[in-house]
């Protein structure tokens, strides 16, 4: 039952990136695709991050030798069904194989290949399946893929997560395009969160490594649904020069169009959480630093009294103040803050607003989609982040999902 | 449904405190204790932790000012029902009221009283029912009276959690008496972890202080349901002196049962915890340092995943694996980490083992109480936690409890 989440509408072939996406056998039921490939023109640029965690699965450790060898990267590997984590040195030579088989078929060196996989850890990748599909898959490569390549990477997602955006900068069109899995910042066993996001504007590759950072820090690291991450996350921003158009940070149409891309893909991760009822962002303005926004804004997120609360749609803003309470800052004045739900103000300066009814927070609660802002009128710093609540549901499908 | 949580058995008087409990109005329930007094000797040494939270309620703040005037502290005065916290000055103005009352009434100076508050926050205090009950609670003070005393400061707890021990020193009988109350790290509404643990040993103050920060750090400070700390959480040890043996740190003895009766009423608290159907234990071994032992025992500690697959007694390794990896530390080597539920190796340096078998996994998953161990193999720091499961009464007792 995802939030306000939409079916996937007017998307738009990226020139320079072909995608495809088959049944090759990992997943059990023949009419649900589980391979994708996506492969980037001749002097694309291409940049990615990865799971912070360091039980990380053999694709990443494969993807992130491959990426240091500074070759140019031209495809991207991506099977769903199995994450091919927890598989020591049996699931790298996995990953090493299909990389070097698809190298072959096209020509270029191994290191050229990105692997990803998300889906059931523990359990070994049955590569020939993949290896297998190959020639076929490179086959059916074509610009105008997307929904096929978004439906391609989907573990227990409800709905493909997929979303295009054209702009015209000096005349000329410029297309992004996006896709992203996930439905909690980890699955049971389904790890992972993926997101590989296109443009066929030319963008430097330093530069468009530090677009990267940036925008995956007020998108994908800006979401959570348990705080759990995952062993096989990886993004990647993929620029293929093919519009002709040459763009770099500055240009702020461009940025703001890929920021869009990236926080709808991320909101739409959270929409579609597990067991969620509620699309909850929470914003805290004013702090001395943006870490300590963002501390205190993930305290709040994380907080399974404040989750539960915003389940049960209650306006119990006294588990918000404790979360805050608590966040990991080194400084905090507590009479100086102000506590919002939506435009209701619960907090002035600490203390109970006098004009606050409970009513009004009620309204506010009962919405699917709810706004907590935290003003410390500290410091000049913001943070935004978006989380879902805890539902029965999310017990029920954590649960419930091995047995 | 308390997971082996016993009712209590065998209390022991400790001679120099002295206990009452009453219904005085704040609670509806005629029936229900709602205000408890502990009286400690004159020249008795009492020490006290409270609450982290940076929104601490107006009985923590009046008890800090109140210690640190450093004159003898007489009193011990708890409210149950009411949390007095988000109350502003006017629940100041009612803690302190309650406590220059009682001073009058005892003839002592009214820094000498300590307030404390456990129950519903942000409602004014009704202080008025608190005062008019002075009189008839100092009436009944007595030493043997600690099951009444427990059962005075519960909110949403099951059961009374209160236990003695009782050793001979130099062939003199030493007392030890304790009692908590929580079962959350905070209640919903109804906020709190009190604990107020008493001998009649002899201590200084400087030691007893030193005692209560390691005892605190090993049983309290050692358990969480849900990772949220309280306004109004405090723990106070009291040495009234009354047995004439005057003990140090260096008593073993001494120590060991302190320590019991610490650990034992924190565990009781995880027990008792909300929604709770597993008690588990997580005990992380040669760690570079007790922080990092204790990071990666609250990471794993405080995951959903991992919570909800102790709900379902799933042997669902692969979340454990997870939550360390991405556990705060700075140094972590997956390769040489080796992994244990029960006695059942899942991982032998950071791979699974080959000797596991699923049903040996579910066989240690089925119990009640469940100990996973993490074994670092990286340096000679220990630390072991207790937390409970998240099932489906979690969510029930959280969501539901304001509708």
């Amino acid at each position: 039952m995802a939030v306000g989440l939409k079916a996937p509408a007017d998307l738009i072939a990226v020139p320079g990136v072909r995608l495809a996406s088959t049944h090759c056998g990992i997943k059990p039921d023949p009419a649900i695709k589980d391979l994708t490939l996506i492969e980037c023109a001749v002097g694309a640029s291409i940049v990615a991050v990865f799971t912070q965690n360091r039980f990380c699965a053999a694709p990443v450790t494969v993807a992130r030798e491959h990426l240091s060898a500074n070759l140019e990267t031209r495809f991207l590997l991506i099977n769903s069904g199995n994450a091919n984590a927890g598989t020591g040195d049996q699931g790298l030579q996995a990953a090493y194989r299909c990389c070097t088989d698809l190298a072959k078929l096209t020509d270029v060196d191994s290191r050229s290949v990105l692997p990803f996989s998300t889906g059931v850890i523990a359990t070994q990748l049955e590569d020939q399946f993949i290896r297998a599909a190959l020639p076929s898959l490179l086959a059916d490569l074509k610009e105008n893929n997307w929904l096929d390549a978004a439906n391609g990477i989907m573990t227990t997602d409800t709905l493909p997560k997929v979303i295009s955006r054209q702009l015209l900068i000096d005349g000329k069109p410029v297309t992004i395009s996006g896709m992203a899995k996930g439905s909690g910042m980890i699955k049971p066993n389904m790890a992972t969160m993926l997101g590989f996001i296109a443009t066929d504007a030319r963008v430097d590759q330093t530069i468009l490594d530090g677009l990267l950072q940036t925008l995956v820090s007020e998108s994908f690291n800006s979401i959570t649904v348990d705080g759990d991450t995952s062993t096989n996350d990886a993004c990647l921003l993929i620029a293929s020069g093919a519009s002709g158009v040459v763009l770099n940070e500055r240009n702020h149409d461009f940025v703001d169009a890929l920021t869009e891309v990236f926080q709808l893909l991320a909101q739409a991760i959270i929409r579609d959480a597990e067991g969620a009822t509620k699309f909850v962002e929470i914003e805290v303005k004013q702090a001395l630093s943006v870490d300590d926004a963002r501390e205190i804004a993930f305290t709040i997120a994380h907080s399974p009294l404040v989750k539960t609360a915003m389940f049960a749609s209650d306006p119990n803003w006294g588990r918000i103040l404790a979360a805050i309470g608590r966040a990991p800052v080194d400084q905090l004045e507590i009479d100086q803050l102000d506590l919002y739900l939506g435009q209701t103000c619960l907090l002035k300066q600490g203390l109970p607003d006098p004009n606050y009814r409970e009513e009004a927070g009620q309204r506010e609660m009962d919405r699917d989609e709810i706004k907590i802002t935290v003003d410390l009128n500290a410091g000049s710093a913001n943070a935004r982040i978006w989380t879902s609540d805890l539902s029965y549901d999310y017990v029920k499908i954590n649960a419930e999902y091995r047995s």
